[in-house]
């Protein structure tokens, strides 16, 4: 009971801090106008995103009760509903919290901006951790007790996945759809400011920011959060007698074993939770200081004292001292991926690709790829290090309470990463009100560590997904009483051939969605340029059209989402019945392997471009400043990263989480 | 002693083929002075590369030596010889050839034009087919007598293997350093047609296409087809009872069910030799018709005839009629992935990338990623049918022989793969002699129908590169004598994904490559056009200097393929020696998955890419035109293209059999 009410409290402080947000000044009218219309765009999209996922749940949910009866598939909706709010709850944080951080910039300075911003990342980070603990702590309430109905709870976790897969593929066809369009038109052809008010794209470019990197990154982490703890319950439901003489202290009973293995992810996240409310806390103490160092605090703040809170309950539990090791290389690995990435985003790689920029675009891109196709190499290895540590010490279960170390600070990672998109609208707003050049230094500089910390939060969401993966992969395995996935076994290597090709097909079908969305709102703001007299030329009164912008992002979203959505998650399904349990597993191994090495290739890549070309923007390139020849070949890499690091990249972490997810609900009747 | 003989005929047919065509007529002066040029240039790159394969073949005969004994070591040797050999052949066919096209199209018309540059591609052609049949008899006459030896066998396969990853990855940094470096600066910066004469890096291209796609693709086909044929061996030689009684007709003993399956690969092998002899000699009666269909309408032939003759194998064997049933499925799967190649490169896919060109480069390399991507999943799925049909049918030794069939008309596929570099080359020649409009058009025709018939080559080369991987897995799999390679346990999890991201690693190291030496290229280039006074104007008796740009490819490409082979042959070492047999499987199916997954992505990608820029070129874009803004970005997708599809790509094939085959060679210390 402790768990959904440890929730609660978690969840009351969110909304506390909401409220907060909402009391601080919004500015000047011209502020108000243009915040309003990107609360009111994300609004609306939102609600119509629900309504389609409505069909979805309500066709699914009665799938699930048909297949596997009326629990898992009210687990489902459970899930489902939890990820939801989590989506709602961040996104109207975010769009409240933007132009009250460009407010605190004006009037107050740096410190106060950055707590504003940071406040409206919390937001989403408690919403995340705490509704995780409700959901899943009622489903461990009704569920958990007997061995014969933990394996309920695995609806939850479905619910969570689906949503997530919705929302991040529709968010970030969203959000490209106008960033791509916008930018193409605006500073490659017209050569405007971005931002600039005359660009019709401009208001759905920041709608997009928050419908993709707020609420589709939220439900991404929410899932892997759920996932990796429902994973971990279902791995010790069903352990073997070996299994739970390995994790097992010596003196204790099996019963205590299981019953400790089964609690001990339950409690990791709710000490979790206390520490990332430290932690967040913590910045009233640290927003003074550099603003980089103060987001790093925090998160360290917190993972410290939750890992030595980790390692008492281990050893005031029944469970060996190795499951601490574990826990303590799944931490350790989330921020070593982080770090790896944040080399492979803003350091040599970057100016590699920057100095590539001076032969053209060609070069630019063939540099760009390159750098995303080695980076998958070292989070590959930290990975593979987790996994034999975690194998190691407490073997199958070592695996998912790995990923559950590495996410249950999520309260507070999630903040940050939820900053970064605040911080990006506020120098949007600040630039669309003309707010001038102090304003904008400080909107930049919060901005430019936003992209810092966003490319940190992909690397951990990457890392986060494979673990989580693997653990649902295990659970998946123990759950079918599979004593081997035989790779000798031709039907396994179909199934890893099929499962290894999906990510890549995804990825085409998101890479070409954002293409052709992207194409669309080039015509629509080219036709505004051309129609409307004056626009371009910035004449007093006249305005552009930026509802018609909106509507080609929403709709693109919105049909092009399903696609994706639905292969994810009839895949599993179709392999299972017909080739067999077998298969599947190789299916979701094949999945994974190949889900992670594109999202990493893809996010790295992507932000590595992106800060490709602030770099010769800050006019670091040797002989190069921003218009010219190199800056544009690095524009051109910039755009092609874009779809890559916000869109299909960030679908794969679901994807494979998804089908894991998916095989492991229709365990029951592959048995 | 059939087999080296029928080889040694073989060898002699296409000793009389290459001086035919050197028999042909040079042309003038001029012609006669570049093509010396481009000969003198591959043949220096040749021999300086050699060297370097020599310490290599050395260092690893004495390892083999000491590790395995020495009659691995000198299989070793010998595959690496015939493999060296066929490239020093045909490369020697193709610079002699090439010129000749051009004076045959000059004086002759095209249906000669066509017979001599298609006789150059037969010289290579059954170069490969038949120097593997006498490297393969006569290692099978040594050791294959006796359980026990077969194993030597292996060498031979990892000495073609590990030259065949040197060629591709050297020979394709030698061609795209000098293609894009050329490009960059002739086509887009001057503005000058390409294979102008002014332009100093042409010659090196031209080198490059040679070197690159004859050699390269020439020791590519011929390991698989060595390859595919020593792992149906080994598969045969360790096969279990259970095996036995599922390929051996019912009436037939054990002893004539191991000899016929041992034999029958071989079998293939020799009549597909000789229909390949005949698909060749057709081509002098259909070289009046349609050059294209001509080309398709040879291989048919050889085709038709060799599946007629397999049928009467098999059923004249002590062996199953479903053996032939594996038999047919490779072949149709070789024919089924070449027409889908055909279809990603040069039809709908084209248009669409063509028609993103219009919103700029960012758009149309949006596109050609998505269709990289999703062009990997037709093929996948093929090749998921013909396992399926291969195992049903006859087991692991199915999937074996369905590769040997694939391939056993390699005499007349690589036959017209090598045609496509021959008929570039004419049309440089052509362009920098000055022969005029008329010429150029005849040569113009051929290349154009090579682009496609390499592309077709180049999914063929996949697919059969993902076959007889399979095989070669197989083939460890039994000879280490696993049962299982249980994906369950965390080791083999361990081993998939490092097996899962060495390709892209491979690919990160030669983008980068490509990409810096091309970024030499262009400074070089660059440097000629300001420095030589009257270049660039084209002023009579001002000539550029390719040495140096020859020099720079060379250097570029012997640097930089040293590390990708030495990565691909000690990663199974340690693998294996480390984390152990069951890792080292996973490892392979890793490597597998990733490898054919990139290699399809990267050279369909990189062929539409090349497309829709000639689709532009020839005015086919409505309202766009040869220098117009939307063929400036396509030129920047086809340049992007390039490392992709001649470099990174074709590298992937040989990655994942030499990974494979280097298993193989290490199974007896692993048991």
């Amino acid at each position: 009971m402790l768990v959904p009410i440890l929730g609660l409290i978690g969840f009351a402080i969110a909304i506390v801090i909401y409220n907060q947000v909402k009391s601080q000044p919004v500015g000047n009218a011209k502020m108000k106008e243009i915040s309003e219309a990107i609360y009111s765009g994300a609004m609306a999209f939102l609600a119509r995103e629900y309504k389609v996922l409505g069909i979805f749940i309500a066709v699914v949910f009665v799938l699930i009760w048909i297949g596997l009866g009326i629990q898992t598939a009210l687990a489902f909706v459970g899930g489902a509903g939890c990820s939801m709010l989590c989506g709602f709850i961040g996104m109207k944080a975010a769009t409240r919290a933007n132009v009250r951080t460009t407010e605190a910039a004006r009037a107050q300075g740096q410190a106060a901006a950055l707590q504003v911003s940071f406040n409206g990342g919390a937001v989403m980070g408690l919403a995340v951790a705490s509704l995780g603990l409700v959901g899943v702590g009622i489903a461990f309430i009704q569920f958990g007790g007997d061995p014969t109905t933990v394996q309920y709870i695995n609806g939850f976790a479905m619910g969570a996945s689906s949503i997530a897969l919705f929302a991040r593929v529709g968010g970030g066809i969203y959000t490209k759809a106008a960033d791509v369009g916008s930018d193409l038109v605006g500073k490659v052809e017209a050569g405007i400011p971005e931002d600039d008010p005359r660009n019709p794209g401009v208001i759905a470019d920041n709608v997009g920011d928050c419908v993709g990197d707020t609420a589709g990154m939220g439900a991404d982490i929410f899932e892997s959060y759920v996932g990796s703890i429902i994973a971990t319950i279902a791995i010790a439901a069903a352990a073997s007698p070996e299994l739970l003489a390995k994790i097992g202290s010596s003196s204790a009973a099996s019963t205590d074993v299981i019953a400790s293995a089964l609690f001990l992810p339950l409690g990791l996240a709710m000490v979790g939770l206390v520490f990332s409310v430290v932690g967040i806390w913590s910045m009233k103490k640290l927003s003074g200081m550099d603003p980089a160092k103060a987001l790093h605090y925090t998160t360290f703040v917190a993972a410290g004292l939750f890992l030595v809170a980790a390692l008492f309950i281990v050893l005031f539990s029944s469970l060996k001292f190795g499951v601490f090791l574990a826990i303590l290389v799944g931490t350790l690995a989330g921020i070593a991926i982080g770090q790896i990435t944040e080399y492979y985003t803003a350091r040599g790689p970057v100016t590699r690709i920057a100095e590539a920029s001076k032969t053209g675009p060609a070069t630019n891109i063939i540099h760009g790829l390159a750098v995303g196709l080695e980076s998958t190499a070292a989070p590959i290895l930290i990975i593979c290090v987790a996994i034999a540590v975690a194998n190691g010490t407490a073997g199958l279960y070592g695996i998912g309470i790995a990923a559950v170390g590495m996410l249950a600070t999520v309260g507070v990672t999630m903040t940050v990463d939820a900053y970064g998109p605040i911080a990006d609208n506020a120098g949007g707003i600040s630039e669309m009100a003309g707010l001038g050049e102090d304003v904008r230094k400080i909107t930049d500089g919060l901005d430019a560590i936003g992209n810092t910390t966003a490319a940190i939060g992909k690397g951990f969401a990457i890392g986060s997904a494979a673990l989580t993966a693997l653990a649902l992969f295990s659970a998946y395995a123990t759950t079918v009483k599979l004593e081997t996935i035989n790779l000798i076994n031709p039907m396994v290597v179909i199934g890893l051939l099929v499962g290894g090709v999906l990510p890549f097909f995804i990825g085409a079908l998101t890479m070409t969605s954002v293409g052709r969305a992207a194409g669309k709102m080039v015509d629509e703001i080219r036709r505004q340029f051309r129609e409307i007299p004056g626009l371009l030329e910035g004449k007093e009164g006249v305005k552009p059209e930026p509802e018609k912008c909106i509507d080609i992002s929403a709709k693109a979203a919105l049909q092009e989402m399903v696609l994706p959505g639905v292969v994810a998650v009839v895949a599993p399904v179709l392999i299972g019945f017909i080739l067999g349990k077998e298969a599947l597993g190789g299916m979701l191994a094949g999945a994974t392997v190949t889900g992670v090495l594109l999202a990493l290739m893809m996010s790295n890549g992507g932000g590595a471009w992106d800060n490709a070309k602030k770099f010769i923007e800050s006019g670091k390139l040797e002989g190069e400043k921003k218009g010219g020849e190199a800056h544009k070949a690095a524009v051109v890499g910039d755009t092609v990263g874009d779809p890559f690091k916000d869109t299909s990249g960030p679908s794969m972490n679901i994807l494979i989480k998804l089908m894991s997810v998916v095989s492991l609900v229709i365990a029951p009747l592959l048995v």
